[in-house]
């Protein structure tokens, strides 16, 4: 039997999640495993937790938009923040378990697509047409991704699977969880990677 | 002229600025530095980010407990969460702001030495007996620190760095800044580390 992926769970509008993003796969495929992208809504975290969005936050957000571009520079990627950020990541995350319910590793494509667009290029992936524009970029069916945005299965599920985080303790975004145990940062991903190797220590 | 210190801000009662306690002397010294210890009052952050203790949060005190755990397990360091925790640190911390103005390194042993007793023993250094007695056995005068501790003079000092590291940006334990770019967390060593080497990127 083939190893457990490892969870990978995010919100759309978290430009750490990004980071992690575009390493997460390819850290998984270093120890035989794949990443199983779980999109969920932060603000529901954030309700039960009391934290708030990091621009917002005196302080701490003055930090996080510099540290962004720090992180950009330091691994080659492009960076902007999206125009509106934070942005209302409903539609993004129904369409990815529209894709995820068929083939995993296609939502996994997707997803990583959409946040490039988002913090790659600015696009407001919060706009279902934006979204679904980025997922026919990859061969997905535009019409089939605006349907999903705006279907109740769709809906549901993004709820259960954002009680489900809280449920397994995901109070920030990214946040990994291999074998139940749980990494909560893009910075911890060499923890992970340090997981992965050992077995746990 | 020698590289300027780097600066470790830090409080006491934070168990992730212990871990960054029995590292930061010796990667500071790897890249010729030296590390200048510089407790604070992160209750009063708090006040100002509307931030709060780790341990008395819905998820992410769970996580931390369990975090700090595994970073011990990891790190092959002692560890336990003091009784009373968190701790009111105005004692160890004015003392450690007598000793740097007469001896910056002897400050950080003092410093460390405080960590260790905390979160490696359990000793409640919030009781300004335990901490002067941390200090005696690195030959400091206990009554001199029991003095510190109740004198204007460091009451107005830790208020005074307080305000600094606000006014530099600092939100949360451990901090470290090197000629003036900030890191947030005990996860962030190994980017310090590569900001010392690289100067800058």
């Amino acid at each position: 039997m083939p190893a457990a992926p490892i969870e990978f769970w995010f919100e759309f509008s978290s430009p750490y999640a990004y980071f992690a993003a575009l390493r997460i796969d390819a850290l998984a495929a270093r120890h035989g495993r794949t990443a199983l992208w779980r999109p969920f809504l932060l603000g529901a975290v954030f309700q039960r937790t009391g934290m708030g969005p990091l621009t917002g936050q005196a302080l701490r957000g003055d930090y996080a938009r510099r540290d962004w571009d720090r992180l950009a520079r330091l691994e080659r990627a492009p960076f902007r923040l999206p125009d509106g950020f934070p942005l209302k990541t409903t539609a993004p995350a129904r369409m990815t378990y529209a894709v995820q319910a068929e083939d995993p590793a296609l939502s996994a494509r997707f997803g990583r697509a959409l946040f490039e667009a988002a913090y790659g290029e600015g696009a407001d992936i919060s706009d279902p047409d934006v979204a679904a524009a980025v997922g026919a970029g990859l061969g997905l069916e535009r019409n089939a991704l605006l349907r999903a945005a705006a279907d109740d299965r769709w809906r549901a599920e993004l709820r259960a699977r954002t009680d489900e985080a809280i449920a397994k303790g995901v109070f920030g975004s990214p946040f990994v969880i291999v074998d139940g145990e749980g990494f909560w940062g893009a910075d911890r991903l060499p923890m992970v990677e340090l997981w992965l190797q050992r077995g746990g220590w």
